[in-house]
């Protein structure tokens, strides 16, 4: 076996050059939503070669669309395929389930970016570009590693799955549908930009939107009126308070460094039409971070009670509550113990192609992995090579070393995890 | 004397009718901004029907324009005419502007109107409709009030200049348009919907635009950011006390019955474009009032100085200063002496005509007022029948009894101002 690590860890290093002209031509792709299909065509032929069982179908149905899960901005999926490849494994061993999203985000102001965002430009040991990092660089490291153990001509005796899922950055519905086309396995790996950290636990979050209603006047006798926005700056007091709150109940130690384990984000706020009338309206939109061991209806309802309790504190809010509205992307959290043996196999290999001890943490942000443990029942870890910092920004990039460490360290877990046929 | 105040109360108190048909001719052309001049040919006929001397023009011009207190959200004024008609006097006595605005407000929402905006509905002593009251019935009370002086056979020494303006709404350039014209008094009264109270002084008023900076970053791991929206609270709370030390300087005692003499209101927020995204930009936009006998410049620099400061509070507003824009309507303040005698001529022709002691206020708004005192050096003083709180609401209205009795108080005051010839 210990000659087989060494043959993979070499052909691996040896065929870097495949793995930079398949990320460039997924990256070359622009696979935003609703336009996903060419980036999986390459994603097929990528799969193709290596003989995998290929299943392509657009996810759709009543069994979909009415899951309690079911989260998206669209309600048909025609021309947005979904793409599983198995591997099929010799009988016995465990299998798992490797998916990706083929899906990106816009690539926002074009002239944020020093590079065209879907050329795929190379520069110092990088390969920039719109979902190079988020995250066809990872789906690329596990069809490396796919690719090395098929090369130095291993048999596994677990089925491995590999799934390029449409819908991720929108909550989900690509991997809801994997599911419930009846896709299970012993454990699942998504590789999202981690920057190789590992996260056993993922972070769910909800969207939500506020309107804080006020009461117009001409703004020379304003006080005969009621400012929305002033009205919003003790709605957004409380809501900063209930992050407090909500954060200081966090005692899992994953998140022993990260400032706020559990943010609440207001990200948008508009109101009031005119600059001398008082705003008699104020919406608030943002997202709430759900704890990976929460529930989405109790964090609901939490923020529903921080907000009923404004009239205790305010007479206005009486007769005039906050209106609350949970809308657009939700992802549900995931968790797994950070002892599982899948966590403590990658966590091994890791220090075997690294040398160094790998970083167990809690994810910031929602991924597919809620989906797995939540409604599959798929013990998940999300570990990958992609780099956090640049995800949906300007200039996103991947370190193409750790996309080869990645792969390395994937194929070795597979080795481990889905057994070897000798 | 005594007979031909007698006269005229009577000669008013029977042509109602003919008040009414005029104000329901007016309310049923919609001027607003742009389409104001079939509502001038209603004035022009009548002013015609009284033989006055009549000018009609466009205004126009680089003096205009290039005036340092023209606003507008225009350039071009064709098919908004100005209408300017006199009566001159005899030769002798002081002469008068008696000024008015043609243009009114959008409607608004119509499904808040309980009638048609533009009809001019009479129920219960009241008309109805957009400019009923801000301010085509202070127009046909002046134009009542000259009728009744000729139609009992006076002839004034003093020239009576009946102006109606159009821009009011959109900080004065037809009244500035006028004043270039030429047009002089000893005094001008501007019949703005006051509740019959006369302010001899005027708030201005001023618009601005804050643009407040942050830092952007995924909700998820927002402490990674700089919330525009948390620095936003911090400039709100600096514009609150700005507001405050203002309002506390203010000993005027026209203003002591005031809650807020010169408000600050936050009339508009907008930021952000996305609920997981920390929001890199927020957006005020807002009125500022100036006072009676305050300077536009200096105001304008409190305000600078003021956000300036927030840089010893805070250091990200050090490199990251909140960028200030004075855009939009801007209207001039205005202020003659309480007891100025054309304030107390128009004082003692309240009491005289309702019994009651005349009410003395400073203006919450601004009004063509401030460009006759300040840049035409015309002493000016607001005093209409309009019903302040529905200025520019749905459902506006102006009792019809108010808009008889402030024609009888212009009339009367115009016989002792302009002085009557024997």
């Amino acid at each position: 076996m210990k000659n087989k690590t060494n043959e993979i860890k070499k052909w691996i290093a040896k065929n870097k050059g495949k793995a930079i002209v398949l990320l460039r031509r997924l990256v070359q792709e622009k696979s935003v939503q609703g336009n996903e299909s060419s980036a999986q065509a390459v994603v097929i032929e990528a799969c193709r070669g290596m003989g995998l069982e290929i299943d392509i179908w657009e996810p759709n149905g009543k069994k979909l669309k009415e899951h309690e899960n079911f989260v998206s901005t669209r309600e048909y999926f025609s021309d947005s395929p979904n793409v599983v490849a198995v591997w099929r494994g010799t009988g016995g061993g465990h299998s798992i389930i490797l998916n990706g999203h083929i899906d990106v985000v816009p690539e926002g102001e074009i002239n944020q970016w020093d590079c065209d965002p879907y050329e795929g430009k190379i520069e110092n040991g990088k390969i920039y570009g719109r979902g190079t990092t988020d995250m066809k660089g990872g789906n690329v490291a596990m069809l490396l590693a796919i690719d090395a153990l098929q090369s130095v001509g291993i048999k596994l005796k677990g089925d491995v799955i590999f799934q390029s899922v449409i819908e991720e950055e929108s909550g989900g519905a690509g991997t809801l549908a994997a599911i419930l086309r009846g896709y299970k396995a012993n454990a699942a790996l998504i590789p999202e930009p981690t920057n190789l950290k590992i996260f056993p636990k993922q972070q769910g979050s909800m969207w939500f939107r506020l309107k804080v209603k006020g009461k117009s006047a001409h703004g020379g006798t304003r006080y005969e009126g009621v400012s929305a926005l002033e009205k919003s700056l003790i709605v957004i007091d409380k809501i900063q308070k209930l992050e407090r709150i909500r954060n200081e109940r966090v005692k899992d130690p994953l998140y022993a460094n990260i400032p706020i384990p559990l943010p609440i984000n207001l990200g948008k706020i508009e109101g009031g039409s005119w600059p001398s009338s008082v705003p008699d309206l104020i919406t608030l939109e943002g997202r709430i971070g759900v704890g990976p061991e929460e529930s989405l209806p109790l964090v609901k309802q939490e923020m529903e009670d921080t907000l009923n309790s404004l009239q205790n504190e305010d007479e206005w809010f009486l007769n005039h509550p906050v209106d609350l509205q949970w809308y657009g992307a939700q992802w549900l959290p995931g968790a797994i113990r950070v002892d599982h043996p899948f966590v403590e196999l990658i966590k091994k290999n890791y220090k075997l192609v690294t040398k160094e001890e790998a970083r167990i943490e809690a994810s910031p942000w929602g991924t597919d992995g809620g989906l797995f443990t939540q409604v599959a029942n798929i013990p998940t870890v999300v570990f990958g090579p992609g780099t956090t910092e640049v995800a949906h920004h300007p200039n996103e990039y991947i370190l193409i070393e750790n996309l080869l460490t990645s792969a390395e360290i994937f194929a070795l877990t597979l080795l481990d995890w889905c057994e070897v046929e000798e």
